[in-house]
C-alpha cells in the first residue's frame, strides 16, 4: 500500500498532535488505512463492542495523555487521566465502569510525584465509581520520556435504545454547551513557568457524567462531546465536516472567565481553540435544547449555554460576534500549545 | 497514605521497569497501594470483568510497547504490540477479540517508518482475527519520546469453567517450555547498532494462541505465562513467590538458539533471564503435562519441553545444570536490557 498522495509529510509535526485537519489527515492516511474495520470509526469517542448483552452495549475508548506540567492548578495527569477517559464514555451515553492503565515513567521522575498522582488518580476514579481493573508499567530511559505519560483505556456500558451520533444531527438543531471555555488550556499555560504568569485560574478538569446522565434522558438529544484538543472550534468543524451543514455559533452567551479571557489577549490565543476537561457540547432537537438547558441550569451549571445553530450550507463554522459582525472560524492548523492533555 | 516503608527510592530508575523485583515493588508500593479493588489483581496477566454473560467471561489486559530500535529481525513495535497484547489474553485462557490502541509519537519521527510499523501491526491483527476498534495520537515534542511508544488494551471472551491461576499450582505439578527461549531479547538486542553484531537471528514475537488453545482443553491444566521482560526465570519466580514453593528447573530440556548462546556468552547475558514474545510457560499436572507436550509437538513445536517441578519447599528457584550441579536463579535486581519490549 502506498501512503494517500494528500498525505504529503515526509515527518511527522507537533501540529499532527493538535486535534485539527493535520492530525485526522495523519490518522486517515496511516493508522485508518491501515487498521479500518466495521467497528473502527474514527470519529466516534468510544467504539461499541457487539457481545449481544441484554443488558446494554458495551462501549471501549482510550486515550493518551502528555500534559506538561504533570501538576497544574485544579489537577494532575492522574486526575485528568481519569476524567478524560470517563468523559469520552460519558459523551457517548455511557456509563463507565472500567479502566486499564498503561504508565510510561521516565527514569529519574521524584517518587513522591508519582505518589501524589497516583493519589488523584485513584479519588477521582472513586468520584466517578471506577475501578482500574488492568495496569502496566513500563520506565523510559532519561531524555526519552516527558516525565509521566499515560495511556487509559475505558469500558462502560450503554442503554441498548440510545442513538447518538453526528448522523442524527439536523438542520434547525440547536447547539448547547455546558460551561466556559478554556479554563484548562489557559490554566496548563499559566502552570508553564516559562510564561512567567501566575494566576487563580484552575483548571476545568472534571468528570462531565452528572451533565451526560441529565442529557440522555431528553427527547430530541442527538450527539455529545467534549471540546478537549481543539477547543469549541474544532468540534463545530467535525460536526460541520460530517454533517455537511454550517455551524454558526453566537460569540455573547459563550463564558469565558476574565483570566482566560486576559491570557488569551496577551499570548494571542482564541480561546474557541483552547481545551476544556469538563465541559460537553450537545447537539439537541430545538425543543429538547430548552429542557436541556433547564435541566443543567437546576444543576448548578450556570454558565450553560445555548451557543448556535446547525443550518443549511456549506460545511464551515461562522461566529457572530459580540459587536454584530461575522467572522470564518478556520480549521485549526498550527499546534497552539502541545502536551495541553 | 504514606509511601510504605519498604520502598526507599526516592527516584524512578531503570531497573523499576525490568519485570523484577524492583518493578513489583514499585507497583506494590505506589499503583495498587492507591488503585486498589477487587478486580485487580497485579499478578495476572487479564483481569476478568463482571458482565454476567452467558457466552463466557470478558478479560481485558493492558501493556505499553517501547522496544528500541522500532523495527528488528522478525517484527517491529507494531506486530510486537499486537503479539503481546494477544498473547496476554491467550495465556489467561481467552480468545483475543477487540484492541485498542494509544499512539505516542515522537515530533520528527519518518511517516514511512510509521506506515510501514501500522502495516505490520495490521497483518498481526489479520492472523489473530483481532480489530482495532479505538485510538488515539498523541505527538510528542522532540526529545521527549523514543520515536514511537504504542499502549495497547485487548479485549477477549474466556469460556465460564475455565480455572486457570497460580492459585490452582500444586507441588508435583510439572512446567512446560513452549519453545526456545531468549530470542526476541537477543535479537533486539542484536539490532541495536552500538553492539557492532549482527546474525540470523530473528525475534520469536508470534501469538501463542495456536499454543493456549491446543492447551486449555487439557484436564490438569493449571497456570499459563508468556515469559517476556525478565524471562523464564522471572516466571517460575512468580509462581514460587505465589505459591511458596520451590521452583526446580532443568538446564537440559530447555532450548536456546545458538546465536543466543553466543551473544549471551560474548556480552555476559543470561539467556533464562531474556525476553521471549511467542513461548508459553504452562503448569500442569503430571498426567497433563505429557498430553500437553505431545499435542504441542503434533502441531511442530519441536523445541516444546518439560523444565520442571513444582516441589515443596521455601520460595526459590533452583536449576539443575546440564553438568549435574544445582544453582540458586536470584530474582531479577538491574534491568539488563531496557526497551525490550
Amino acid at each position: 500500500m502506498k501512503i494517500p498522495s494528500f498525505f504529503t509529510d515526509s515527518h511527522i509535526a507537533l501540529a499532527h498532535g493538535n486535534g485539527g485537519r493535520l492530525m485526522r489527515e495523519l490518522i486517515e492516511a496511516i493508522f485508518a488505512r491501515h487498521l479500518s474495520n466495521e467497528l473502527l470509526d474514527t470519529r466516534v469517542d468510544a467504539a461499541c463492542l457487539p457481545f449481544g448483552m441484554d443488558s446494554g452495549e458495551i462501549m471501549v475508548t482510550t486515550d493518551g495523555f502528555t500534559v506538561e506540567p504533570l501538576e497544574f492548578p485544579g489537577g494532575n495527569i492522574g486526575s485528568l487521566a481519569v476524567h478524560g477517559t470517563v468523559n469520552d464514555l460519558a459523551v457517548s451515553g455511557a456509563t463507565p465502569l472500567y479502566l486499564t492503565l498503561s504508565a510510561f515513567i521516565e527514569e529519574g521522575l521524584e517518587v513522591a510525584l508519582l505518589d501524589r498522582v497516583l493519589a488523584s488518580m485513584a479519588q477521582a476514579c472513586q468520584d466517578s465509581h471506577v475501578k482500574v481493573v488492568a495496569g502496566d508499567t513500563k520506565v523510559l530511559r532519561r531524555g526519552q520520556g516527558g516525565g509521566i505519560y499515560f495511556a487509559m483505556t475505558g469500558i462502560g456500558l450503554r442503554p441498548s435504545h440510545l442513538r447518538l451520533g453526528v448522523d442524527q444531527i439536523r438542520p434547525d438543531d440547536l447547539i448547547l454547551l455546558s460551561g466556559s471555555i478554556g479554563d484548562h488550556g489557559t490554566a496548563v499555560l499559566l502552570a508553564r513557568e516559562q510564561f512567567g504568569l501566575s494566576g487563580e485560574l484552575q483548571s476545568d478538569s472534571a468528570s462531565v457524567l452528572p451533565i451526560t446522565q441529565a442529557l440522555i434522558t431528553i427527547p430530541g438529544l442527538r450527539f455529545m462531546r467534549d471540546p478537549t484538543r481543539g477547543g469549541v472550534a474544532t468540534v463545530a468543524h467535525e460536526i460541520a465536516a460530517a454533517t455537511n451543514t454550517t455551524i454558526r455559533l453566537k460569540e455573547n452567551p459563550i463564558t469565558i472567565a476574565d483570566p482566560v479571557r486576559t491570557v488569551c489577549a496577551m499570548l494571542g490565543y482564541d480561546p474557541l481553540y483552547l481545551a476544556s476537561e469538563g465541559r460537553v457540547i450537545a447537539v439537541l432537537e430545538p425543543a429538547g435544547a430548552e429542557i436541556a438547558l433547564g435541566r443543567l441550569q437546576g444543576l448548578g451549571y450556570a454558565d450553560a449555554a445555548i451557543i448556535g445553530t446547525v443550518v443549511c450550507g456549506r460545511p464551515q463554522v461562522v461566529l457572530e460576534t459580540e459587536l454584530g459582525g461575522e467572522r470564518i472560524l478556520p480549521e485549526l492548523e498550527d499546534d497552539p500549545l502541545p502536551r495541553i492533555c
